[in-house]
């Protein structure tokens, strides 16, 4: 656990898929905050109200969730309460890729997703661009970084590397490892440590990489487990035990 | 696993939130008993017909599980199948506290909930008796007692120690560890435990005593372990691993 | 991991449980294969579209799911999507039974279920044979093979030994072990598997042959764990350890 976190012992409001929901749950308690999954639409802007960050997350969605989570949304846009995204499958239907951008029109601190997740979001921006700009990676980040400003959000975009930016600020981090990816939750566990970072008083970008790295500094951490049973084990000791001193080790992934 | 739930091997209908929902199941087998999720209307009093015990958790409540609680909890009351109730959140939602009160006038075998939570139940009946009794222990005890004799519902007040009453006979158990709620689900699947022994025809205060008692022995028996990985997989072994003899502790665990 | 599997990378498709949808999430992982849970009816469609197989489980039905299962079974057999049902519950709630054999109506590629659930399901079919057809243990089986021709399903009959048959070719595996009964999802796990396999190309019966052998065998693996902490772990180890070269066994624990 981390003293900062413990010490605000945040409380930080999911609307998150059924998949990953008690590692999203176990997750938040193992770094110091308190998780809450409140989704009825006749509560769920009380339950904001409690809140020191929200967790938008569309893994499951459905009518039910999206009414809930246009309600929280703009409640926490009242209050200043962080929101942090996560798109997932983003690109792979309908629904998603348009309820995803209807989240970040109503204005998300993070947005977090994988590579695929995050081009689908950039598409029509980045289409402005003209084709050309897509082949070129440079060009890529430059997509990446007009899209956060335009939307005043910090972008994790998580992969081999994770590049995190707020359009000036950016970051690309070194670490992890591809075994994250062997259990399901780790991209929506890594939403809700940014979440308890930012619920604790951190700047958007720092609660980005913070939450970030975490989840990628447990998973090296775990790797030497043989079997996903003991990887999914160790990588949850790994988070609950990682300290505040730790987290200087940030300084030392970053390209 | 205990032998006398083993026999029996009472089936608990669980109507209870996503995020614990797996671990309420596997507590459940850990003990002899066997779990059942059924949640919609047009089958919910079909299974309340097969079942020995029922638990209603309102912990990601919303109106389908209010109508199906509503149901459950009718049926369970014409055939005399004993109700656990936990009232997740009562206090923390406007929507939350009225329905907790709403299926305590339903009838409840076993209301277990944190000291926040009976807080918030008692709250009415508190104010009858003037502000300042809610300043006094004692006199706190007494409210909780005679909630407990109004509603003929045995009453689990969860904390450092915890307190069970039917509003006559009371115990105060020192058991447990404060690393308990260092992960989700402990306070749920007390409620699976309690209406496991229920199932299996133990009394009301008896089932309330050894659910409570079974959840916090193991959690000091897991306490040694570093991380959360760990201490969840601890735990549930001391579950599963717990004998009829072990039981015989709570007369030394007692106040 | 399963090299042929994880060369097709098949993406699993779950309408499923909120119990165990984690435990089959993982599961799916840790054979090579991609799941994805997407249960909105203006969605559903698109995923069957992207996916290689479809797992249909119906272990918390509700309207909503149960017009979600319709739609994307209807998408799969126009598709040829291969499906898998897991028919939790038949027997159980007039619902379930119902709802059981409007899939298999729809056309399922495999059905798999306990003894008590496809004896429910063959009830129908088993009765125009004449009662006394019940009581003998070769007329069953001649029952389920009936069946398995009429609805052109491989079924899956999980037990102490597990019955599988096409209605002309059938098998009976001598593997696993009562334990797997003893925590929540290792049958939802095991139509996981078999959807894995399907999806990587393999054919129905192939399928879910090696889909039940690999569930029963980690069973064997895991079996000398103590508590059920360590046993659930031992699992997922097991399977996510087995090798291609393992799956040749098959042949040795055959009737």
């Amino acid at each position: 656990m981390f003293t900062t976190i413990l010490e605000h012992k945040p409380l930080i409001h999911h609307l998150t898929n059924t998949v990953t929901i008690n590692d999203c749950a176990n997750v938040t308690l193992a770094v110091g905050a308190s998780p809450v999954m409140a989704e009825d639409i006749r509560e769920v802007e009380e339950m904001v109200r409690l809140a020191q960050a929200l967790v938008l997350n569309i893994g499951t969605i459905d009518a039910d969730m999206q009414a809930a989570q246009r309600l929280a949304a703009g409640e926490a846009g009242r209050l200043n309460v962080p929101i942090v995204l996560d798109p997932v499958g983003a690109g792979a239907t309908t629904l998603r890729t348009a309820f995803s951008k209807e989240l970040i029109d109503l204005g998300c601190t993070v947005i977090k997703g994988n590579t695929s997740e995050i081009k689908t979001l950039l598409g029509e921006d980045g289409r402005t661009k003209g084709v050309d700009a897509a082949g070129d990676a440079m060009m890529d980040r430059e997509s990446i970084r007009a899209f956060a400003r335009k939307h005043k959000s910090v972008l994790v975009v998580t992969g081999p590397n994770d590049y995190i930016t707020d359009g000036t600020r950016e970051m690309e981090l070194h670490v992890g490892t591809p075994r994250l990816g062997d259990i399901t939750g780790t991209g929506c566990m890594t939403a809700s440590l940014i979440a308890s970072f930012l619920g604790a008083g951190y700047t958007a970008f720092e609660a980005a990489v913070h939450g970030t790295f975490v989840m990628g500094k447990a998973g090296e951490q775990a790797v030497s487990a043989q079997g996903l049973g003991d990887f999914k084990r160790e990588l949850f000791n790994a988070i609950s035990l990682m300290t505040e001193q730790e987290l200087v080790e940030v300084t030392e992934r970053v390209n």
